[in-house]
């Protein structure tokens, strides 16, 4: 079957045929209908993640498929289930990694890889795809809708009335963006570079954008608020100085930053103490601090309400061939979230 | 009456008469005891939090005296009552500041000050003086104690067999290290530079000390925490390499470091986001979120049962006309909280 691995950082994937071991206690295998593509994947490819021990290696955090085939002591998935994959810790067994073979060489795998026709998962990886959940919607709950939306739910449970920043309008940016439209809030602030996206952002709830190529972002900011700053700062840009803002715009008393993005390795966010001192407060999240076997049947559930238009965060298709354009779009910002179709007559 | 005056910041105080006006609404005018000396009215006088648009002005945020005068509206305290004068906001009118004139010059002053034989204070920073306390330990009950046993008690609240590290063994450290008794925790774990005061530490309950000039800090806690890092840390030595520190020594997945310390104007902390994302955690303590009314008591009562031994952290006095020597010897590390003995008449 064929897999994206990489074998040299900052180098293209190579498309590989490589095969696996039989199923070991608490591995599922899936065929892969649809992967997704997030910025923390792209990170790693290009090195940004420090020095990378398991080279070569696949990669992919988010995906969907039908169960093939079930290890041992698997009792949360059947085969012929559809399925979503995704990298947040949920209910099952902990299974060792998979391991693959190209040509007699080992390639190393995590608890869950996606750039392959099939892959062999964790069953605590795994969570059965809601009834009437699109195959190419489904790969959004592996990780930008749990985190987005779960950093706005779960993490920062917004107050009626109050007022939030949202920095990076990526598909977790997007996904915490259509989120507030769950809360009555006031005021919410879209900040991006493209206006492409603040246009989106419009569309999903955002009261003002702010184009921040264009504009003083704390300026713009402390003008909307008065010069109190917002109750809420969320950021997920992935660059560290964006952190740092959002932060800086939170109120004192009060104020909370959470941010999912994950800068590259070594790079260092720096605060004014006394803003922490006079009870500002910053958090990192950790993929919204979601429950996929709880979390995704809510989240699903709003989505067939129409609350969650998850949709229209799929703008653009690539086959698994393609994944090193996707790799490179999502880079230079032509995409918010790439959508590998690894096989759509999978339904 | 005599008050100290900084005229000019990183200058001496300057000792002069001054007077005051007639009480407006809210304000207690106080006859004073004792006044305690902190570090951050240190570098208030040094010129270490930036521009200050206030001089001349009056310090000092902590004492004890005897109510001599009530305002219009005050109902906390009568004439004759024993206080404790504090910057923490508690129950009672927020008056204006007072105001002092030194031969027709304003002399500017706060809420609250203490470096003087009288002072005009706000109806919510005085607490009565709980029954048999002495006026020389009450003073420590304006800042230090609520700051430092508030930081554990109200902030960290730490678990049963967990682990504490305490950075920086002044008044707010000392405080803290003291009401760790109250916790059953396995390891506290305290760091200075200075002999003396980790000596003290171990009186006050610390299973283990590091002298941070002789031992590599991190390293050691390392060693002490099986690489997993403490439960939580708290720190308050003024210095944001030393905040830095005290977070990088926590444990992921909730590991906690609350920080009292307000290092100087514009120095930055500089934090790993990574360390963010995977739950650990860092707050600034603006008092150890301290509610006066409700705490002094609370704290009072445990120092009358003994399990706050704060008599200890009172190792050196100094009259008024000496307070330039006290902040020296602060700032030289000689002393751990200078006691300025005002009028020890007052009892």
């Amino acid at each position: 079957m064929k897999a994206a691995i990489l074998e040299q950082v900052n180098k293209p994937l190579q498309i590989k045929n490589i095969k696996f071991n039989t199923l070991k206690r608490g591995q599922v295998l899936v065929e892969l209908a649809y992967s997704g593509v997030c910025h923390s994947q792209l990170m790693e490819a290009r090195g940004k993640r420090g020095e990378d021990k398991w080279l070569p290696h696949l990669l992919g955090h988010e995906g969907t498929g039908i169960v093939k085939e079930i290890g041992e002591g698997v009792t949360k998935v059947n085969v012929g289930d559809k399925v979503i994959l995704g990298w947040i810790k949920g209910e099952g067994i902990d299974a060792n990694t998979a391991q693959y073979t190209s040509h007699n060489q080992i390639i190393n795998s995590g608890k869950v890889t996606t750039f392959s026709e099939f892959s062999v998962v964790s069953e605590n990886r795994v969570v059965k795809l809601p009834a009437n959940i699109p195959m190419d919607v489904g790969v959004l709950f592996g990780c930008a809708i749990l985190t987005g939306a779960g950093i706005l739910i779960n993490e920062i449970k917004p107050k009626e009335k109050s007022t939030i920043a949202i920095f990076g309008l990526g598909g977790i940016g997007l996904s915490g963006l259509m989120a507030t439209k769950l809360f009555n809030l006031n005021n919410v602030i879209a900040i991006d570079i493209e206006d492409d996206k603040l246009k989106l952002a419009k569309e999903f709830g955002a009261t003002h954008t702010i184009n921040s190529l264009k504009e003083d972002v704390i300026a713009k900011i402390n003008e909307l608020t008065n010069f109190n700053g917002v109750d809420y700062s969320m950021e997920s840009s992935g660059i560290a100085s964006v952190i740092e803002t959002a932060f800086k715009v939170v109120k004192k008393g009060g104020g909370l930053c959470v941010f999912a993005s994950h800068p590259k390795n070594g790079d260092m966010i720096k605060l004014d103490p006394y803003d922490l001192i006079c009870g500002k407060q910053i958090k990192g999240s950790w993929g919204g601090s979601s429950k996929p076997d709880k979390d995704i049947p809510e989240f699903a559930k709003l989505y067939k309400e129409g609350q969650l238009p998850l949709e229209k965060l799929l703008d653009k298709k690539y086959k698994l061939d393609e994944i090193n354009q996707a790799l490179d779009d999502l880079e230079n910002r032509k995409v918010t979230r790439p959508l590998i179709v690894i096989n759509e007559s999978l339904k």
